[in-house]
């Protein structure tokens, strides 16, 4: 074994309560623990948001996956359920090298990679994944893993693997599979390595790097103003060029994308982001 | 006009919070009451569950639109948001002879029109908007209007609109254009009816007519050990054969529909029915 060898894994489901598929799958491996025995590591199971679940929500009193900032883990004063949550999941996770959060979306994200981090490691193993199915695909956020307060923060490696498309409340099970599959090659990734036999890898990958948000188009009481544009739905990691449709009003009017330059939107009419206002995140594909 | 004319027509949003095409549907056309406005009746708009639309959730309490039988009606003992709800709405929609209920599916139910009642009216309306897009399909319920405790309940004509696959708390811009299509189409028909004219509809139509519902396989305590088959999925209103798929555990047998007759299922894993103990509703097609 390596010196600097993974020897603990989390795989983390339900971190919001409505996203099933994370939450099936956790509970298909605390039935099958057998599913995720290494030689090299530990790998454990959590179900991060259980109350959540039960409600069937993303979320009861605030979204978990933006409750993880070091100021809220060490604020005693911060109130309500996910903030406690946080803090028992990052005590619970503290010794764990490598993180694998199962999230879901209503936008066409096919098995988006988005890694904690850019560690070699990460980079590496993202590179594997893209080349196990034409529908991986590796974005890259905007910050570092220390500015991010989610709960893939909690570790320095790991990835949150981000499905779709798939409507809140639903388990669909064609990506049911390809999730565990992709966990599965994850775990079998990290035993090699451990091993000192790395799998081979791409030698070149298309990745994304998040750019930007674009919100709704909403009047001055901040109600939306038009649609998503049907040319663009479901079109995620598709470019968009400038003058192309992106928004369309309830009366029928086009509103162009006015940007200066191709982008690749995401997470295109993700429902969970209507309150955070964002209507897709603009990306540039990585040479 | 007609001795037995409409006079009044309500046109319904948000029954379900987070079902938003006929939420924003509503709300255009209380910004524009133009578009609503015909010579020979009334046309009102309600925003029938608005704490929901808020919540974003499909209902407070409990589901606003199994809340409208007599016995609950008239029972002021009963508590909740919904409970007080449904009274209020039976109050103000009580002079209204045609309902039209908007509401969106996770399922692929396209353009579904599900009658009020099998009044010659609601029938010949149903065959006049079958004549008008291919993704029109007309379903029949089992129960009569009066069993039925749906808001669309209210009124003896009319009928709930039910489009989709969209995931809950988004917006598609397509489905939007359509049911406004949709609505816009009942009018005139109505105006057409009420001064005499009434609209040629097609001679033959396809219905559809349900039969029953099919729950997940689940174990003792109620949990859920399969998930629809990719087969099956989205494939609402395509015929199944005995033998077919139609359910996948989560360690990927195959459980066969085993029916003996072919059947045509709609609202197959509609989100808000998992907690009904609904995967799918077996229906048989007319001829």
């Amino acid at each position: 074994m390596v010196s600097d060898s993974i020897r603990k894994v989390a795989i983390v489901g339900g971190t919001h309560g409505n996203e099933l598929t994370g939450v099936y799958l956790v509970q298909k491996f605390d039935r099958f623990p057998e599913l995720l025995h290494r030689l090299s590591f530990e790998c454990v199971t959590l179900l991060a948001n259980p109350q959540a679940v039960v409600a069937n929500r993303r979320y009861i009193d605030r979204d978990l996956n933006r409750s993880f900032n070091n100021e809220d883990l060490i604020n005693l004063e911060l109130a309500g359920y996910e903030a406690n949550r946080a803090k028992e999941i990052a005590a619970q996770l503290a010794d764990v090298d490598l993180i694998i959060d199962l999230h879901s979306s209503t936008a066409n994200m096919g098995l988006t990679i988005l890694p904690s981090s850019r560690d070699p490691f990460n980079l590496r193993l993202a590179a594997y994944l893209s080349g196990l199915h034409p529908d991986v695909r590796v974005c890259y956020g905007i910050k570092c893993n220390s500015d991010t307060p989610m709960l893939r923060s909690l570790a320095r490696l790991g990835c949150t693997i981000e499905v779709g498309a798939v409507a809140q409340g639903v388990l669909n099970a064609d990506l049911f599979q390809k999730t565990e599959m992709l966990v599965q090659a994850i775990l079998d990734y990290i035993e090699a390595a451990n091993q000192g036999n790395p799998l081979p890898v791409l030698s070149s990958m298309t990745g994304y790097q998040s750019i930007s948000s674009v919100d709704y188009p909403r009047n001055s009481s901040g109600e939306i103003q038009a649609m998503i544009h049907p040319e663009l739905q479901f079109r995620d990691y598709q470019p968009l060029h400038p003058g192309d449709p992106m928004f369309l009003t309830f009366t029928g009017e086009v509103i162009p994308y006015d940007g200066k330059s191709t982008v690749f939107p995401i997470f295109i009419n993700e429902a969970a982001y209507y309150e955070k206002g964002i209507a897709m995140t603009l990306t540039e594909r990585l040479p």
